[in-house]
């Protein structure tokens, strides 16, 4: 499930490159996935980028509604932070 | 791992008990982890009691500081937040 995220170098723009990686798997455009977990269309699209520190609950939001588990869009993301 | 963690109801109160769960079990108090962790010595109690919706960032902090990785800290967290 790697292919798509290369170096990340911070936990925010690692876990966005997880959550594009498992929206792009699922077929959803950002807004089709922002629209699904109650978000602003462009809210996808920031968390994607790197561009917020996203709170805890709204992490679980989009994960739900990418029906994946938190413990799957985490797994391997220190390897990625921690990569030089 | 779960058995500290009961009915909580909600990501932010459930993320929380792991947190404790997770703590307790490598033996730190709350002081020396939000310490480790280079937090204020009372964050640690606010997140686990689940009064603070932390952010992705203190969250892989505490994660770090804890040497858990993120995706076993979040193992089965889906189950926990929708127990009735």
């Amino acid at each position: 499930m790697n292919s798509f995220v290369e170096n990340c170098g911070d936990p925010i723009r690692c876990i966005g490159q997880k959550f594009r990686q498992a929206r792009i798997t699922r077929g959803y455009t950002q807004e089709e996935l922002a629209d699904k977990a109650g978000f602003h269309r462009t809210y996808v699209g920031v968390v994607e980028r790197g561009e917020k520190n996203i709170s805890i609950v709204n992490c679980y939001r989009l994960a739900r509604a990418l029906e994946i588990s938190m413990s799957e869009l985490f797994t391997g993301i220190e390897y990625l932070v921690e990569q030089e």
